[in-house]
């Protein structure tokens, strides 16, 4: 099993706090998405975090750029998740590099807003 | 201080072992080099490191393509302090991530060609 300490800073390093907001419809639509990706080779490591989060899938992600070699990416996107084991984890143990703490946190705010039904996206301070 | 399984983490997710080597001279110079590099507003989890490590450098990297913004680098480039302090580190704290411990073993093996001063290249096996 990984360590916490461990967690955090391959987090901090490699790892993605991800919203996306689709307000096409009167409803906004609100997606969360924790992810972190390896080189193929690494993939290991990734099936270790699923373990240590209890949680998420592994997907392969193909880079057709050059110099980028085929990934594998470990992500958590279902609500009850993302509220009961990713938030609880990063509560406790806060990113130490700050733009990872700020995308955090915003992070966080967003899922409130969102598990609250209280979509209104002018409530949500960038 | 930052706490070393921290430190293995996020250097597994964005540390690098470097070897450059120029054999257009007789007897071949074998440049060793890690680094990590973090976005200008993280410039103060390098200064930790720099602590952390007790030894190395940060320099600003300026990146001009799109997309990638003012970084800062923290290296250390210097052998005494490749050889003391940050093999010694790996050594007890090995990557956990497959290719990063395998960047890290052929660093040591390159290094220690070059510290005996026996550098033929055709004895690193790549």
């Amino acid at each position: 099993m990984l360590n916490k300490e461990y967690v955090l800073g391959l987090v901090d390093g490699e790892g993605s706090f991800n919203v996306s907001i689709n307000d096409k419809k009167r409803k906004a639509k609100i997606s969360l998405r924790f992810s972190l990706k390896l080189r193929h080779q690494d993939k290991e490591i990734l099936e270790k975090l699923q373990e240590f989060f209890e949680c998420g899938n592994i997907y392969i992600q193909r880079d057709k750029r050059a110099n980028h070699s085929l990934c594998y990416r470990f992500e958590v996107q279902n609500k009850k998740e993302i509220f009961e084991k990713i938030i609880p984890f990063f509560e406790e143990n806060s990113p130490l590099i700050p733009s990872r703490k700020k995308d955090f946190e915003l992070f966080k705010e967003i899922a409130s807003l969102s598990k609250d039904k209280f979509q209104d996206l002018d409530k949500i301070e960038v």
